[in-house]
């Protein structure tokens, strides 16, 4: 049997990825086929690799799409995950092991007894987060387990931010992923959680400004947001009976009430098309979302509608965006008011070339073990080397690649549509992952809960 | 031909309707087929009157529907608009008339040309609002045309409110119609309208503090917050070329204040379930939405999260509602945040069977005559009798049923699917409308529009 790795789709993601299979493709005997429809874009230090081959390849043409996983031993795809489902069909047709980062849809999930009845593995969610955010859990979760503890609390909040070497403007903020993502973050249903014991809903309208504070060690304070369902891996971490989850999103401190002032204008909507949008200047595009007002101008409408001091620092963040600046125009036809804001914002947040990325994940683990109650606190910083070499990249791609070896190895082999919670998955990845720098920092810490003195409600 | 009308759904609006109806009975030769799931709840009234015949009917049995509309000589829906396409359908089959006092749906427009085609009115849109306000709109915007004005301005409000007499508690509000769009309005995208020939977005988060003030007199002060979409009837009304299009729903002053507490809570969400919501208390709901602290009282905790002061009417208002009440319990299943709220308000803001509502109207229309800008002002009060026969029953029943005769008379005779914007329409019902008291009393006002001094940006 051949030993060809198929991968589907060569975005910025991809960077850590290829190279990681192709720095082991000699000793592994490896042939990485890589899958685009804009082959041109991959970079020339992959393409031009003796065992790499490049196809120009449109997902959505079957026969070639059939052509290239039949003929792979695995399947990675790297793809967004609406076009997953048709190169998993075809996974469980051709028998071949399929390995994604992306969340298991319901479409995907549905195909688990014949990936099982085939003994193929189809893993999911092992990127960052999802991904390593379950491995490095699970990872303490069964150890505090095994040792007899039972499991109070569980929470875990990652952010995608710039290094601190780059960190260079007031929002201590510049986009290192899918910036859409960032502007429509929290959209589409209030946040839930549960504290001691207790569900909570956050509405959008808050979400921004219900942060809660985390310190990490050399790095500074953090601030994060609840994400939107804490609740999604209970189950699955075995966590029905813990009195808190919590799941958040982490930014520098300052970044969330900030950014709240976009939501309560109405900036981040993107359920509405802004008529004349095209052309429009950033002054008018702010205008739009301000009481009308003969004589008044748009900075002082701005700073009354949302009570800005002068001295308020968010009022030096929204004027370091050019919010104002009537010069500045908007190209984009028939928008929404996201896109429009998307915009704006990539004006300002745009990595350069050399300014380097930063990863944060955070855990907390409250457990009661022999009678006391404990707590571990964990984490991990990851720092990009450049724009193309993010830490993203790295912390998305590395457990892909990883996983992707130890399937083709047969040394991860219980078949199924999974993600990476068991030891079989996590122990080999976490490992090698420390190879790479990517290592979880652990501290014992005073449990408090959310309750120290068990009192009131 | 026989002179039956089938008036298919007897809810609480249909009061007016079936009154008006019946009493025309002996003159006009009428006979009153009511068609509704539950015949026994309509009023003996009504149904043991001689010229009225009352069926059990489910509208979506297609026999049973079909054999009524096609026994009638006209129809009228006062069933949920979802319903209406079914008997629009049949009405064109059977070729009759069909009077409603729904917005068009897209469904309904479609059958305009074969509605012309057999000579058929199809008049939507015809109770209070939408309804009212079309025909009182377009009787003065035509009067302003017709002497050579030329429209710059257009604001319509309505408010379905609590009598004076009736007006009991901090809110000034209590249900007057259904409770459900109370707690849903301004929900679902965001409001649009233009001021001064520039367009204007209000979020939801925003909506209930962008409120106007509007006077009507004898009446006092009252507030208005934008409606969705203030430019919907820009084609219909000729106002392509208007600087100011507004559109807005009325309360009494600090309603909205008030209300943007529930919004900003989370409340009004109608988007998710709530865990356990069967039996929780009126305060563990409030709780839903407020951190989690050991210590806090839930009062402290509302407090300081929406930055209420001791003194200020909002908390008396919230106190008023028993909110934190944790002997009150809802006893709902799975119940949304909104359907939560929708029950602690019913409970505080019910019509009791003496008590009576009111409607008012609000229009103000800005235009330029021999070169001279002015402004009218109507506005229109309805006051109910009691909890039966409501200002709501009546503004939304009587132009329902006026149409209805004029139709079957032949005087409203222009054939297609139509809301009422033309002469012939309005004419004769604001006519008659006033013969029961519902008259619109105009003010000639400076015109100041927006911008009084033309400066600005």
């Amino acid at each position: 049997m051949s030993r060809t790795i198929l991968v589907l789709g060569a975005g910025k993601s991809t960077s850590y990825l290829l190279d990681y299979l192709l720095k082991k493709s000699e000793e592994e005997k490896l042939l990485l086929t890589i899958g685009d429809l804009h082959p041109e874009n991959i970079p020339t230090q992959f393409s031009s690799h003796p065992n790499c081959q490049v196809i120009a390849l449109d997902i959505l043409n079957d026969e070639n799409r059939k052509r290239a996983i039949a003929s792979a031993s695995i399947v990675v795809s790297m793809l967004p995950p609406k076009l997953h489902i048709k190169i998993a069909e075809d996974c469980i047709h051709f028998k071949k092991h399929l390995v994604t980062a992306s969340y298991v849809s319901n479409e995907i999930e549905a195909l688990d007894k014949e990936a099982k009845k085939h003994g193929l593995v189809f893993m999911n969610e092992i990127g960052l987060d999802p991904g390593i955010d379950h491995m490095s859990a699970m990872e303490v979760i069964d150890r505090i387990r095994e040792k007899g503890g039972k499991m109070l609390l569980f929470e875990s909040f990652t952010g995608g931010l710039v290094a601190p070497e780059s960190d260079s403007n007031l929002w201590n903020y510049k986009f290192t992923w899918n910036p859409r993502n960032v502007v429509m973050a929290g959209q589409g249903g209030a946040a839930k959680f549960i504290q001691e014991g207790t569900y909570k809903y956050i509405p959008y309208q808050k979400l921004f400004r219900r942060t809660e504070f985390l310190d990490v060690q050399g790095y500074g304070t953090f601030e994060a947001y609840a994400n939107r369902d804490s609740l999604k891996y209970r189950e699955a971490y075995g966590l029905q009976n813990a009195l808190t989850l919590y799941r958040g999103t982490m930014r520098r401190v300052g970044f969330s009430k900030a950014w709240h002032m976009f939501v309560i204008l109405g900036m981040t909507d993107d359920t509405y098309i802004v008529e004349n949008s095209e052309g429009m200047s950033y002054r008018e595009y702010v205008n739009l979302f301000l009481p009308y007002s003969p004589t008044d101008s748009v900075e002082l409408k701005l700073r009354h509608y949302l009570k800005i001091d002068q001295d308020d620092i968010r009022w030096g963040k929204l004027l370091e965006l050019n919010i104002f600046d009537s010069s500045k125009k908007i190209p984009l036809k028939r928008a929404t008011p996201a896109q429009m804001l998307q915009y704006i914002l990539e004006d300002s947040w745009t990595l350069q070339e050399d300014e380097k990325d930063m990863i944060v994940m955070y855990h907390k683990f409250g457990f009661e073990m022999h009678g006391r109650k404990q707590q571990i606190d964990a984490n991990m910083v990851v720092l990009g080397e450049n724009r193309t070499f993010t830490a993203m990249s790295k912390t998305v791609g590395l457990p892909v690649a990883m996983a992707t070896l130890q399937i083709l190895n047969g040394k991860i082999n219980t078949p199924g549509v999974q993600i990476p919670i068991s030891a079989e998955v996590y122990q080999p990845i976490l490992s090698e992952l420390k190879t790479y720098g990517m290592a979880f920092r652990e501290y014992e810490v005073p449990y408090l809960g959310y309750n120290p003195d068990n009192v009131g409600g």
